[in-house]
């Protein structure tokens, strides 16, 4: 039986080396190397890189804190708190280094089918996490009733993932606060 | 002196590669075999593959067609035309390979500092001119007054990269004609 502490120090270290290499960039080397195993010991664990893109993807979505969306009080504040706390979460783990998902999502024709599936999928059930808050803000009056929540919810998190691309470029998260504000105004009723 | 034809030839065909692998898994090689050249003639022509990245990010920035901004009539009107005239540039070549500039960007750690300043700069550059645009609209009382043109100009153009990044990994780009208007929501006065 393989053992378990490889495998979890792979998970652990990967995240990491695909964030700042991408998932071409890369290598089983690099990853095995970051956690400190065997490079042989990767098969025991992985069928291939994609198999573990996508564990690592899974996992990477479980760090989007959706608490701030289920609080009380006005849609457009919660929208608003939610917004700060994952630009939070993604200046943490180095800016530079842009987010993990829009990452994949860039690189998804070369990934694979598998990987592209899943960096979508976790888009998709998070803006319907976001869908929901903006559902009860327009029933509240908070927000515009001219388009569905659920578009108003895609282009909040096209619009995030937009703006992290250039803090990654820019090497520079100084706009990024103040542009949270400019995103919601395009929600308000 | 190296034969202009092939050099011609590299450029031509090498933007396409580059779309459809990202700058790190197109190789030399599967640019001059589109460009149907001698592998080894790639040196006579370019330092580098950088070197040719950079030449294919500024001919790619002339596709950028600045004339709807110039026109007469309503700000917000021209801008909506702009961004439609440039998604559906996007659309053209393949949705599913997504924006140049955004692949490039996303790969800017890996493909190195004169790529990341290259499409950075485009950016910059192409943010000023929806910039007079919005200042126009501003002055008219169209647009809001709230945020300076520029933080106006550099949020659309972020909306605009990460909805095509969706568009790319959902291969679908039904939405985005109508996230044009929620953009622009953002942007009344």
């Amino acid at each position: 039986m393989p053992q378990v502490s490889v495998r979890n120090r792979l998970v652990e270290h990967a995240e990491d080396v695909f964030r700042r290499k991408g998932f071409g960039g890369a290598s089983i080397q690099d990853i095995t190397q970051a956690a400190n195993v065997p490079k042989g010991s990767f098969y025991n664990h992985f069928d291939s890189k994609q198999d573990l893109a996508v564990e690592i993807i899974l996992r990477h979505a479980r760090t989007i804190d959706l608490s701030t969306l289920e609080a009380d009080g006005s849609a457009l504040e919660r929208l608003h708190e939610h917004l700060i706390a994952r630009l939070e979460h993604i200046r943490a783990s180095g800016i530079e280094f842009g987010c993990l998902l829009g990452n994949f999502a860039s690189e998804s024709i070369t990934a694979g089918e598998r990987v592209r599936a899943a960096v979508h999928d976790v888009l998709v059930s998070w803006a319907g996490s976001v869908s929901v808050t903006i559902a009860e803000g327009q029933t509240a009056g908070e927000i515009t009733t001219d388009r569905p929540a659920s578009a108003l919810a895609a282009f909040l998190l096209d619009w995030l993932e937009g703006a992290t691309l250039r803090a990654k470029i820019a090497d520079d998260h100084g706009f990024l606060t103040d542009e949270v504000g400019i995103a919601l105004r395009a929600l308000r009723a």
